[in-house]
């Protein structure tokens, strides 16, 4: 059997947990697991580097990936240590070793292939393959990185290369919640949640895991399980489908609180006018999130749409040159504004999710400022200041605290 | 011309100081030299990463290795930044990315072969080659590093490689002295030493240089030179002859405190006797400095030699069970002495010089308690205390501040 654990930064944070680490590989290899550990920097690491970096006024390019791949070469090295001391044989295996081949987006560059060979050979040996997360090597034998938080990505891509039975993501939670139980001191722990419920999750706020590792674990169905460093227990298990005796209409409320608004007022309803506005903001890579559309009266309308809370200056300089060319009056904006969702594949086969939603926010007397649906999740746009009564009362109506 | 630039660890100190190192480079990059740099790990670095590993009882093996590739890796991406600062192009070389080909001594790994078609693709392209010193990898393509000081081994094995036209290595002081000006303030920076005499030089205590990466420029016919990182001046080269305008007789007097003298009293004088004593010292990797036996009356003798200070108590254990088998009376030691040489390739020409150093030592009432005598080199050990007299006495009686 197969398993690729991944440690991320906290779990590693120095020697005595990285000795932790290595009891619990131990185990599992005692217990006769073929064991890839993926590892990420010891935390704080790549702050250190990237400010050494700073001082060359360098935060992306080929020079940054070689810097930033020393931080995860530490971990495998002193892990393999750790290992040593506990009789338990292994072998480091930086990106390029591996070799876990990508492109030369130097700072996010993306997976391309992953020859098993050399891994497969190891792992016949008896021996724990200890991988370093988050990097990789270009076409030319340049270092590369995946980017922040690419060991999720890195131990995906490795269990679904070796197709390996299980892709452990060991945290500093015990599993996935549904909501931030920091918020919410009722919150339950999830015992098994689908990819889609896990990525609406994700791209929500809820940061267990990175929306491109769960994306790729969904691409390869390559079954996902959320645990605890430092406590046992079975964590969340991620897969395709849960089943249905489990299944719960609504999985867990997320929030958003990077969202910023924008409101382009009076523009004349005309085909091409939502390309004549996201046009340019997309060619600056700035993402938007939330669109929509009032249907106003003799032809004008009103164009609203969310981006991320840095991008927000940059989208209104953007359209300001524009508002005469889109016919538009003005550009309003807001910042104290948060996305409030709840998630769930049980909303596809249950009807009434959404005005049950909105009931539970009025009787708050909670403003919704704008309301967006996919097939598993309804979001809504709401002042700051309610977020949080805002998730207890979502997580409150939909009984959450039980599982329904 | 291809020039190899090699900087140590107090060089690329900190990011002030690897900026520093840029303008040098880059002065050199418009002069039209083709560039390889050769770096250490920042100071501190290497000490503090086996600081690391000493939380796991580790000091040497594969995993010591990845862990300490780190500290070069690191500097060679800052130095690459700093030179793009300066609109330098460089391109970061890791021991595996050049490939410095090496054997599986984990820690004191020894180069086998450096090809060099990747580094000349670069210098073609008139970028500047920032290489990590200290590591390579085996065939195995596991990371291996050189030992301590191997960074400037790299440098050489690099010019050698390449048939660069000078190797720099450019350090704290500004070229190589007759003697250690700290203890003699009349010390004269050479202008021109031979390998020869370097290599007497490093290996009695003057530090300047490692032996190996010497031995290697010898070997080689690489021509070398000492620089210093944050002065101008051309420094002292070192090479394999010195015109016979500027060739002295003794080119310096060099000290090595970390000497201490084993004499086996009363032994059976007899064929093999020597290497009855020193085989089982050789066979714990002991080594033997200076060796004297003294021919006694009647066939008994003492057989004296030096080890370092660290092998001292070692050495004693090891001889001590051997003394019935040895025919010798008991064991004598001493750790309080130091070796005090002259060095020069003028020696073999001119006769007199040893009676003119005894004669030296003599006036100032040092007593000789050793003598050892190679072609260009004469040492003599003497009792620590008058180390500094020793060495201004000598200094002064070859009219070293001078010239000659």
């Amino acid at each position: 059997m197969i398993i690729v654990k991944k440690f991320g930064g906290t779990s590693v944070g120095d020697t005595k947990k990285i000795t932790a680490v290595a009891a619990k590989v131990a185990e599992a290899y005692h217990k006769g697991e073929d064991i890839i550990v993926v590892v990420s920097a010891m935390s704080g690491e790549t702050n250190r580097l990237l400010s050494l970096a700073r001082d060359f006024n360098e935060s992306k390019g080929a020079a940054v990936d070689v810097l930033l791949a020393t931080g995860e070469q530490v971990t495998v090295a002193l892990l393999c240590m750790a290992l040593k001391n506990l009789n338990v044989p292994s072998v480091p295996c930086l990106g390029w070793q591996i070799p876990v081949e990508t492109d030369s987006s130097f700072g996010k560059a993306r997976i391309n292939r992953i020859p098993t060979n050399r891994l497969k050979e190891i792992l016949t040996d008896k021996k724990v393959v200890v991988a370093a997360g988050f990097q990789g090597v270009n076409e030319q034998g340049a270092i590369t990185t995946l980017g922040r938080g690419g060991s999720d990505t890195s131990a995906v891509a490795l269990a679904a290369a070796i197709e390996a039975d299980e892709c452990q993501i060991f945290t500093d939670v015990d599993g996935v919640y549904t909501t931030d139980p920091r918020l919410v001191p009722e919150a339950r722990k999830l015992n098994n949640i689908t990819y889609e419920e896990m990525l609406e999750m994700a791209s929500l706020g809820a940061k267990v895991l990175q929306i491109r590792a769960v994306e790729f674990a969904s691409k390869y169905n390559v079954k996902l399980r959320v645990l605890s460093s430092f406590q046992k227990g079975e964590g969340t298990s991620i897969s395709k489908e849960v089943s249905e005796m489990e299944k719960a209409i609504i999985s867990g409320v997320a929030l958003n609180k990077n969202e910023a608004q924008i409101k382009v007022i009076g523009v004349t309803d005309r085909p091409g006018i939502a390309s004549d506005i996201l046009g340019p903001v997309a060619d600056q890579n700035i993402e938007v999130d939330m669109i929509v559309q009032n249907l106003g009266e003799e032809g004008i309308t009103d164009f609203t749409f969310t981006v991320s809370r840095d991008d927000f200056q940059q989208t209104k300089k953007i359209l300001e040159p524009l508002l005469t060319e889109l016919g538009a009056t003005r550009i309003d904006g807001d910042t104290k504004i948060v996305k409030l969702s709840i998630v769930g594949v049980g909303m596809r086969s249950h009807s009434g999710i959404a005005s049950k939603m909105f009931r539970a926010l009025a009787e708050e007397n909670i403003n919704i400022k704008m309301i967006s649906t996919s097939e598993i999740k309804i979001s809504v746009v709401i002042d700051e200041k309610y977020s949080e009564l805002g998730v207890r009362c979502l997580h409150s109506a939909f009984e959450l605290e039980t599982g329904q």
